[in-house]
Formats: C-alpha cells, sequence, structure tokens
C-alpha cells in the first residue's frame, strides 16, 4: 500500500469511530501519520505546524525521543500492574510530580484523565469535610463523567451517592464582566463580593468545594485578575471549604510556569487539593491525577478512601510522567514557554490585535492565549460560529492547525515552540485575519 | 544500586502514592519489577505465579511480544492524536472490536477505563431514549465516577445533569438466592419476575437502560442461570428499555468466549449496548470503550453527542488493542481460555471442593471463577474477612498471587495459563485449604 492509500484507509475506517462532542455525521477530519516536535504530517507527506497542542495537551510536542524511549522500556519491563502493589517508576513519577507541588503537598493519586482526576478530588474534599455541596463556575469544564458510581450496586456507591449539591457561580472576566465593572480591581472585588454571597446564601456549613480552573481554559483563556485567586482562598479558609484548583489543562508548562498557580498572585496561592493531566506527560499515555495536601491525606489513614480504578498509577503511564517532566526540567522547556510568551507571542499577538479589529481581546501568559473575535469592538459582540470555521479552515488551507472554541481562537502552541515558529505561525494568522476581517 | 536497593526505594517511595479502596496507613504492598507470561518478579528475583492476573485484566499474560513492540513502534510514530482527527490505528483497531461484536453493531466509541465506558454507554442510553432512569442490580460494579460533568459550568453540564435515576434491584444467585428458589430454573423465574415487578413500579417509559454485569465479576462471578440474560432482553424490548451489558471484566476472553454474552444462552442476547476495557488490550495501555448498535448511532448523526475525553481514541491505546486482538486469535489465547475452563481449572477446583468443606461453592467458567468459602457448609456462613486475608497470604508465601474479595478467593489465571501452571496453584490451594480450612 501505499501512504495515501493509508490515508484513505484512515479515514474509511473512521466512520465506525464514534467521536466526543460530534454529531458523527458532520465530521471532516484529516488523518495525522505522524509527528515531530511542533509539527504533524498526513499520509501524503502534507506538514501542519500545531498550534492547539491538539487538545491543548502535547506541552512537550510531538514524539520527544526521551520520552518514547521510556514508553518502550517500561513497556518491554512491565506495562501494566495492580494499583495495591508498589511500583519503582510510580513512585519514581509522583515524587517528581510533588517536586513541583506546593508546600505542604505529601501524596498522589493517579487516575486515567482529566475527569476522574476531578471526581477524585471532589471526593476527597466530601469525605474530608463531611460536606456535600461543591461550588464552581459557569465558564468551566471539568471533564464528562457524573454516574458509573451511582449506577454501582455494591457498598463503594453508599459513601458517593452525591446526587444533588453541585452549584455554580460566575468568575471574573473584565472584559465580559458580569458585574458591571470597569477595571480589573474592581472586576476582583466584586466577583468575590458575588462568590461571597453565593457562600452566605447556600450555607457555608453544606460546602465542601470551591472548584476552580486555576486559569478557565477551555472558556476562554480567563486569567484572573490580580487578587481574585487569593481572595477566594481566604474564603475558603474561613468558612472551612476545600480549594482545589483544576490545572488539567493550565498546568504543567501551558502558562510558562510549572503550575499555573505559581505565576498567579506571586505564586502566593496554597490550595488543599490540585487536579492535573494533559502536560504532565503530555497525553502519550492516558493519565491524570490528583495532589493532596497532608491534613487530607490524613482522612484516609485509618479509613478507606471509596474510591478507585484498573489502572490507577498505571507503569507505563508512571514511566511517561518522569521522562516528560525530566526533559522538561533539563531541556528549560517551562522557561521557554515563558519566554515566548513575554517576548515573543504576547506581543506578536498584541500587534495583529492593533491591525485587525475582530480581535477584539488578546488575553493569556506562557503558551496559553485566546483572540476573543468581534464584530463590533465597542459592543464586543461575539463573531457568529460560522467566522470562527472560516477561520480556521483557511488557516489549515496554509499548514496551520487551530484551536477554535465559540467565536475565539486559542493560541496554545507546545511549549517547545521557536521563535521561528511562533512569527510563521503570526503571519498566517495575520493573512487569515485580513480576508476574513475584511470579508 | 543493586536489584534490592531498587525494591526498597519502590517500598519508601510508595508512602507518596495515594492508594484506590485503601486505608493509607493499613498497606503491605509487595513491589513487582517485571513479569512474563503468567509470571511475575520482584526486585529480589522472588517469583509469583500470578493466578489474579491483577485486577482480573491481563489476559494475554504479561509483557507479551506483539504487544510490547506494537506499543514502542507506535509511540516512535505518533503517541497521542486528538479525538476530531482521523487515526489509522484507531480505526484498525475499532474494526478488529467490532469483529467481536453482536449483529448490528456497527460503532465504537473509545474511552480511558471501564468507568467512562460505562458513563458514556449510560449518556447515550438516557439520550436516545429520552428517558431518566437506570436499573442495575445490587451486586454489581461498574466503576467509581459520578460527579465531574455536573461540577462542569459549560453547555456540557445541561444534558448530563441526572442528578437522579439510579435504581438498584437483585439479580440471580442461586448459591445465595433472594428468591427462596430452590433450583437454578426457579432462580431465573422469580429473578425475572423481580424484575418485571421493579420495572412496572418505576414506571417503564421512565426507564433508560438495564445495565448489567454479562457475569457479575467483583460481586462473586455469578454466571446467570439459563433463560435469565434472555428473559431480561425480552422485558427490555417489551418496554423500550435499551440493556446495556458491562463486558469490562468478563469480556475479551475471560470467560472463554470472545464476549462473555456469546457463552451465555447458546450467544443468542443481543444487547444495545456493550462496556469493555480491561481484556481488550490486558490493560498495557489505559482503555476502555463502548460497542454502539446502529440504531444508537444514528440517534448522534445529526444529533450532537455531549460527552467526550481529551484521550478518546488514544494511538498507543489503539495499537495495543490491534496487537493483543490479533495474538489472542492467532495463538488460540481465547480457545486456550475455555479449554483450561472446561477440561483442567473447573474439574480442578470441584475437586478441590468435594476434599475441603469451606469451599461453599465454586462457580465459574473459562479462566473466571470464584471459590465461596464458608464456615458452615449447611447454613452457607461466609467465612471472616481474616479467614481470606490468611488464605491470601499463605499463597503469596507459596509464590501464588490470588485475588481475595470478601468470603471468597477468585481464580482468575491469565488466559494464557498452561496445565502445569495449574496444577501448581491447585496444589498450593490445596494445601493452603488444609491448613487454613483445619484450622
Ligand atoms: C480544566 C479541565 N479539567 C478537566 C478536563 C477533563 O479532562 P479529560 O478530558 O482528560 O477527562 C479538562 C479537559 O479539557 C480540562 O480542561
Ligand atoms: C464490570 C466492571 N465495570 C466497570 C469497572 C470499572 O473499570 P475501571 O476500573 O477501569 O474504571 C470494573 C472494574 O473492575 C468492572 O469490573
Amino acid at each position: 500500500m501505499t501512504e495515501s492509500d493509508l490515508g484513505a484507509e484512515a479515514l474509511a475506517l473512521d466512520k465506525q469511530v464514534f467521536h466526543s462532542w460530534s454529531a458523527q455525521a458532520h465530521l471532516n477530519p484529516i488523518a495525522i501519520a505522524r509527528g515531530l516536535g511542533s509539527r504533524l504530517w498526513d499520509h501524503a507527506g502534507r506538514e501542519y505546524l500545531d498550534f492547539s497542542s491538539q487538545m491543548v495537551n502535547v506541552n512537550i510536542g510531538h514524539s520527544h525521543p526521551k520520552v518514547v524511549a521510556a514508553i518502550a522500556e517500561q513497556a518491554a519491563e512491565l506495562a501494566t500492574i495492580a494499583p495495591p502493589t508498589a511500583n519503582l517508576v510510580r513512585g519514581r513519577a509522583v515524587a517528581e510530580i510533588l517536586r513541583h507541588a506546593p508546600e505542604g503537598f505529601t501524596k498522589v493519586f493517579l487516575t486515567n484523565g482529566g475527569a476522574d482526576a476531578v471526581e477524585n478530588a471532589i471526593r476527597m474534599a466530601r469525605l474530608h469535610t463531611g460536606r456535600d455541596k461543591v461550588l464552581s463556575t459557569y465558564r468551566s469544564y471539568h471533564g464528562n463523567t457524573g454516574a458509573a458510581v451511582v449506577a454501582t450496586g455494591d457498598w463503594r456507591r453508599i459513601p458517593n451517592e452525591y446526587a444533588r449539591g453541585h452549584v455554580h457561580f460566575f468568575g471574573p472576566f473584565p472584559y465580559r464582566s458580569e458585574f458591571w465593572s470597569d477595571s480589573p480591581e474592581q472586576e476582583t472585588e466584586r466577583a468575590l463580593h458575588h462568590l461571597e454571597r453565593v457562600i452566605l446564601s447556600e450555607g457555608p456549613d453544606s460546602i465542601a468545594a470551591i472548584l476552580l480552573e486555576t486559569v478557565p481554559g477551555t472558556a476562554g483563556v480567563l486569567v484572573p485578575p490580580p487578587g481574585y485567586l487569593s481572595g477566594v482562598r481566604e474564603l475558603a479558609t474561613r468558612h472551612g471549604i476545600m480549594l482545589i484548583l483544576d490545572e488539567v489543562m493550565a498546568g504543567f508548562g501551558r502558562t510558562g510556569h510549572w503550575l499555573a498557580l505559581d505565576g498567579v498572585d506571586g505564586g502566593t496561592v496554597v490550595p488543599d487539593l490540585v487536579t492535573f493531566a494533559k502536560g504532565v506527560n503530555s497525553g502519550y499515555v492516558p493519565v491524570g491525577g490528583v495532589m493532596i495536601s497532608e491534613p487530607i491525606t490524613k482522612t484516609f489513614d485509618d479509613t478507606v478512601f471509596p474510591g478507585g480504578l484498573t489502572y490507577s498509577g498505571h507503569p507505563l503511564a508512571a514511566a511517561s510522567i518522569l521522562a516528560a517532566l525530566q526533559a522538561m526540567e533539563s531541556e528549560g522547556i517551562v522557561v521557554n514557554a515563558n519566554r515566548i510568551g513575554t517576548d515573543v507571542l504576547g506581543p506578536g499577538l498584541r500587534a495583529l490585535a492593533a491591525k485587525h479589529p475582530i480581535i477584539g481581546e488578546v488575553r493569556g501568559m506562557g503558551v496559553f492565549w485566546a483572540l476573543d473575535l468581534v464584530t463590533d469592538p465597542q459592543a464586543r459582540t461575539p463573531v457568529p460560529a460560522a467566522t470562527v470555521g472560516a477561520i480556521k479552515a483557511a488557516c489549515a488551507d496554509r499548514g496551520l492547525l487551530v484551536f477554535a472554541a465559540e467565536n475565539r481562537i486559542h493560541v496554545v502552541p507546545p511549549c517547545i515552540v521557536t521563535d521561528d515558529e511562533v512569527a510563521q505561525a503570526l503571519a498566517i494568522y495575520d493573512e487569515v485575519f485580513g480576508e476574513v476581517g475584511a470579508g
């Protein structure tokens, strides 16, 4: 078979694949054959520059040789082992993760991805506090699960029947404020007031956790205005509520810091639980997890933690975490993401915004940016979905893969992206915004 | 470092690992360094015969060379890619899975494990029927998730707010009947009557799905008595209810059939959805999924399916599925599991039961067996947990890893187990039951 036969086979077989978050008869996928660094190739050899990092998760870039080698080695030695055993590479991966955790974090629970990391963090917060409710923001995404343990019939269901208790509130978002604010300072102040009103109205003693993406990602890279997260920490502490920071998308390099919380409010905010996935191993093997602060670990010293999963602490996943984090450190990959954001990508996107009125706002840090596209810069009216679709298609035609969400383009290359690659992408955006913005 | 230093390091680092379903201060794990076939070794070179298949999932045995090679190759080419793309190895894995699916199944949705397979099957059934309730049995396990999508704030929460609707009923279990039956036939008849009463009492029009493990596993390898599953199918069809068979543990070789449903009621029962994980790739890479019958796929042709996950259709997982299923076929591994169950392990366990009155019942098929241990064969009083703990420890001392649950030992070696290995294990069980049963 020739390479392009393989591409045709991939597209034909794709009819039997049921796809996430999609109407199945309206897909028009490209078939990617291989990747290296920030680049991908289809079966016909066509090259793409990946400014999506796929699901905003391939932070280390594609086919990093050290991670690939670690996977091959571990697969040959011991790909899988049950969670109740001890395992060397799992222990080393957990120790490496804890090196990047906030002060006072002493254990890690490993899961398969982001959703079940959040599930287990919520379970820990509920059982640690003896309270039910979980507060999270409307502009958030925390994963797609919500039923399996309640369907379960055996005893594991009983401590987990939380068929209740999710409350949503509004977080800060200066560009599209829910609080009629006119400055980031006022946005922080009013968003905290709103959260406090929700806490008091729900009853502080009923609230187990406040669950926040440190930098809400899918919702539009909403870097919190100064003082907001510290204010939430203060409110949570005052009311005995656990603060869970969801770093599934924001963590491990994306913001130009090891964790996003290191880059917000001077790195002073210490949560009670941190969820992670994606960047921790760039998704080479499915994995996620929860970093746990000591008081919460203690709750489960003598009491059984009623949560678990077959692949928790999977050696192959652990080997990929260990190799990825070590390479990110020794190759200065997080430092690169920071520098790119500050010196190259941030200024470049702001220059585009100055030129193209369709870009209403540029927000972000590190390699984590959103362009909020508008039809009218004054009214900040979001562009219709069709416009974003057209931009995405025009970029793909020019060999640039972008991440589109609602009225936005998220500019989210791997953390290893080079100045040259950023320049190439900026030139393509410029051209496309010129066309689509005008038309 | 010497090998035993590595073992010590693994145990020391394990203090930072938070373990599934455990009180964290009461763990006493062994550290496994490598595996091959049905055998594992610790860092000091001590050998164990694995009659647990870890989490009843390493069906193909440890370190199968073809699966290891497929993982190494795919890792080098393209470890990960976003779900919206098409991908060759993903398509091939899905086609291979569908070769083993029941008639009329046309698509597969890939997840990270068993829990999220169940989550997404339930979501499909609810949205396909427009109904809420899910019926499942008390003696069941379907995974540990139940909150992340309800914590999510964005639109993806709205079609998923099933903070309600789980109903539990009793399934058939002749040895410990809930229905005062005195034969398998009567158990089937009464269990179906009970289920029908629950359906009518809950209101058939409110019920989206009946979710059943084809052979309930963790609950004690409860092979359904003849006619039960066909009866459930008939009830479901009559009331427009989707039948979801959970084959996470029972599927892909465990029962000596490709799917457990092939071995029950003459393989005549066709469900609407099948969940799987574990045996599909023996857990070498975390993965699970849902096989979907055509009418349900059609529901999502023009309507967005509101579920998804970052690692859905992961190429590395797909490569391991493809290699594992092909090896299981070409090496006759499922056939071996069947033969071992019928000719070697089943008869061997029944001979043990005849000799040791502590064994109240032997149940199972293929390489999927349970010994129901009792203090009094007449009253069928379960042995206390301490007895099972002592048996497990005595087996481990003799180099045999067993799977213990409540008052039972589950005899669940890999599907590749040999006659000799079964003979070794039976000799150890015999010795241990002689000691513990007497003491
Ligand atoms: C902040 C956040 N939390 C949780 C998740 C869910 O992760 P997964 O898709 O691995 O289940 C995501 C996925 O995008 C996310 O961005
Ligand atoms: C029948 C069944 N369903 C679902 C699950 C959950 O699978 P996982 O642990 O991969 O989430 C299990 C796990 O043992 C199972 O046996």
